[in-house]
């Protein structure tokens, strides 16, 4: 990942995962971790956990573990958009930007039961606006099934 | 909350409480507890906790945490909407139908940072249907300011 | 209505009201008017007509009828909320600022079918951000049946 | 379009067009034209009008034209995804079941002005449930430039 990237946005990406790793209480909760990383996709992974079933019966994910890490995945595109556009800029700097950027609105859409050994949440850039910055993301599972989709949009400037 | 149901509501309320406190073990994970409920509103409460922050600089509660949370309170009214149109049945019926019951999709709106030391999320029903049911959901803190609004459609039939 | 407003606010809502008849093709073909104007809630109205009807079983209005009229409502309210940040202004600024109003996102649900012989839709603001306004509206008929409701992301800065 | 389906398809796309063309009022005045149809996968075009402008300073279409016409593209695809499941037919049984197709909700997002000389909404299916069906959609302008996208739960059981 970050293939033909410069020095300069590798030491971005690592403040990025520093970030996303330490600094976010909830994602630890949600267990999840950075898969790959560039200034238009990231992709974030989680393992299923049974502190994370909603339907009790079916066991499957309950559907705000599924909004949560959407959201995130959503959020972090979005703040990688916003990062390209900054000329240079200090790791503290990022770190203030990020703290910035915020979910303006989310819509999932929950196409089968969360069931899996682990998730893979991905997302993309749809508008890369200068004070907005729209994303779509996807959940699928090991096998490749696809879970749910949703769009966010997030205040980037 | 309750008043004005019969012996028979107050049964269903009681199997409701159940399920949700014992059963769905995302909603310990949140620390949701059950306020009030009725078979067209539901109101739950969380506590601020640090694990639940998403935003480190400002403290503010994790998007997911606000989405999850309104979307389980809208498959609350969702559910108790559904039940109101089952004439009896078993409290094994209704755990049944429950787990029956799904996300179809969600939209939230983040209005507010979430900041504050509890927050109560409620929802009511806008559209109660055999197969859908459509809720609204509200989030507001301790100090009664208005963090989120959600509106999620339900698979209930 | 507009009571309690300034003369220099009585002049904007002249505006609006100027721009929102004249200027905007669309809007004649769905037939709007201006119900009423502050700077917080509007309300349009239109009355219902054959070419209008998306289910020709029902006779019921298509459902980009209802997203049309809610949207409008929505970019409407948001505008109005982006002129009261505005000190002064000419009647140009106020023009050229609508005309940088946008809708980011839209969600309508629809509750039941479109009939009646005139619809009421009416917005307000949920936030009002200098960046992005979100704002909430519904479509009531002329028996104040509830038929929509939506919520709208503006960018208005 | 259409390659590799039966006679008895081929029939079934027949009368869609017809419908589409002829009993739904509102889709004449936006002036759609049905380009393409499948069970999964459906294209309207339209040809830019200048009573379809919503923003008259830069003269790209009204935010209720994008909504409508990717709301009857979605429910376009959902119809077909419902007449799909069903075992032959006749005409009546099937444009009975359309009158029956309703949206649930619809989100859409607006990813750049709405200009060009003629656009194509392209939707095809995410979930196609038994009772619910889901679809995503599109609109791009002659030149492919990508002005919004949607998503739509329809009613179609």
């Amino acid at each position: 990942m970050a293939q033909g990237h410069s020095e300069e946005d590798r030491k971005t990406f690592d403040v990025v995962r520093r970030i996303f790793a330490d600094k976010i209480p909830f994602n630890k909760i949600l267990g999840v971790e950075l898969e790959s990383l560039s200034y238009e996709r990231a992709q974030i992974r989680f393992a299923y956990r049974e502190d994370l079933v909603g339907n009790f019966v079916r066991g499957s994910l309950h559907g705000g573990v599924v909004s949560a890490t959407l959201d995130l995945t959503g959020g972090l595109v979005a703040f990688l958009s916003a990062l390209k556009s900054m000329n240079g800029g200090t790791p503290e700097e990022k770190t203030k930007r990020l703290a910035n950027v915020g979910t303006i609105d989310l819509r999932i859409d929950y196409l089968r039961p969360g069931l899996g050994r682990y998730f893979i949440a991905s997302g993309h850039i749809l508008r890369a606006g200068s004070k907005v910055a729209v994303a779509r993301m996807e959940l699928h599972n090991d096998t490749d099934e696809h879970i749910a989709v949703g769009t966010g949009a997030y205040l980037v400037g």
